[in-house]
């Protein structure tokens, strides 16, 4: 877990991509009227989860236990909130892996209303399996291979091949 | 709302501090056992409202009605989270003002299980009211002047005077 | 906020109803692996706005504006939860008006893992506008006639005329 | 899961009872101001286990590694919403076991805004473990004999003794 936080990575790849629309829910917002911020990382939490489904060919559920995953944790995140959405309002949700290492990787989210940019995010995600000393534990392990390239935009668009 | 980023903020200050403890419910924790990333930031919007009640000596709804705001919503945020948390754990955040500027401030977030750092987050926040053309909108007001003294800690540890 | 509660209503009327469908994300599920009860109650919010959307041909926030509502708060709600649902899982929500009251109506919502239902809810609503002695307050106002109608399920499946 | 729903239960009893405050925060509440409903339960998912954990004297997560439980998932649940609760409202939760069945027990929530009844819950609980032909099931299990004696009432206010 001593990666460096998402502010200090290496310059980005633009590598694989991933895009979903939701609808702001009454729930999502506060007195304001405007949605509560917390909410945009959840947004952005089921994103990443898409994407990895996306690239994987397979939902997160079956992911996790193909590659022997207890989770797929945050380590850092960033956002900055460029403008309000409210509800009923359309938000579109672009996300990019825009880093690959070897235990972690990093998604830049960009969550759009209309062609306006309303928020920015960023987060770095390690893959991460049950710790060998401690059940409740974590510990983070290499991205397979084929699955980095996939990433990384090597492969082409499309997900993983059925033999992975 | 073109301040600069938590992360390209001048040097820290240390100002006015607030300190809360909370209990991770079971509800807070995801497939993994441990706190889903949101939670925090939820976690830590409330640590916020609570440094202003206690700089401020009244309660956030007081606070909005007296400021004539409408919200103080945040514009950056940044988080690294260290060491995993579990329902039951006792989780202790501190909050302080480390930057106030003319329209926002910016709270770093230390939460600790027991001395060990769990999470750090930084956030920039905006003093809003109601946008003068467009009711549902929200426009930065200037941090009143005996309030950005009180944050910045240059008013003692205690909150604003009753007269303020 | 007299009226009686779900289980006390009239006999069901099969009123006007809507369906969705959506994907319990990991962040909905708790430490045992399953939707945390909560987030029902979160989803069948929206199915009512959803369906209320239908029923009006307008989305919530336009509803509200054009009806001069606050919200449509529930006075009473209760579910039974048959079979858990899991990350990954896709739960349909099939709502339905089964009740209309002069300033009340009732929900019932049916969440099934394909044929398999999963949860029974049943919630009853009111029609709020602001409370003219309080403006923080709400107060229970006449659903439109043209509205009860619509869903009463005595308009045909459509939306309410363009004209309403 | 063919136990009769809240609504049906038996006459109550007097169990046991535990109370616990909190204060509404700015992300509980929604646009018009108000607690956004599903919180309650998550309000009333929370007090219970503060009860269990009082009426054991130990807390959930030690309380379900002790009995060999995966959750005390719900099975039924109903609320009466009678007064909003708003941001920085103190709220007080009394809950008190009504029932206690061979494999779930009934829970009365009463969340009040000083003398004022707010909400009125009530939530049949199972007594879960992993089903032995399903890692990822649950099976009700009997509730232990000290623990519903402890429930009922019958043990005085105190919780379990220690050699339990």
């Amino acid at each position: 877990m001593s990666e460096p936080a998402p502010a200090a990575a290496a310059p980005d790849i633009m590598g694989f991509s991933h895009e979903r629309s939701l609808v702001v829910e009454w729930g999502h917002c506060d007195p304001a009227g405007i949605v509560f911020n917390p909410r945009f990382f959840e947004f952005f939490d089921w994103s990443t989860a898409l994407l990895l489904e996306a690239a994987t060919g397979v939902p997160k559920a079956a992911m996790l236990e193909r590659f022997g995953l207890r989770g797929i944790p945050l380590v850092a995140t960033e956002a900055s909130f460029r403008r309000p959405a409210r509800y009923g309002d359309l938000l579109t949700v672009r996300s990019t892996v825009v880093e690959v290492g070897r235990t972690s990787f990093v998604v830049r989210h960009e969550a759009r209303l209309g062609e306006a940019v309303a928020v920015l995010g960023r987060e770095r995600r390690v893959w991460a399996g049950p710790h060998p000393d401690d059940p409740a534990g974590l510990k983070a392990l290499p991205i397979p291979a084929d699955l980095a390239r996939v990433l990384r935009g090597d492969a082409g668009a499309g997900p993983l091949p059925d033999s992975f």
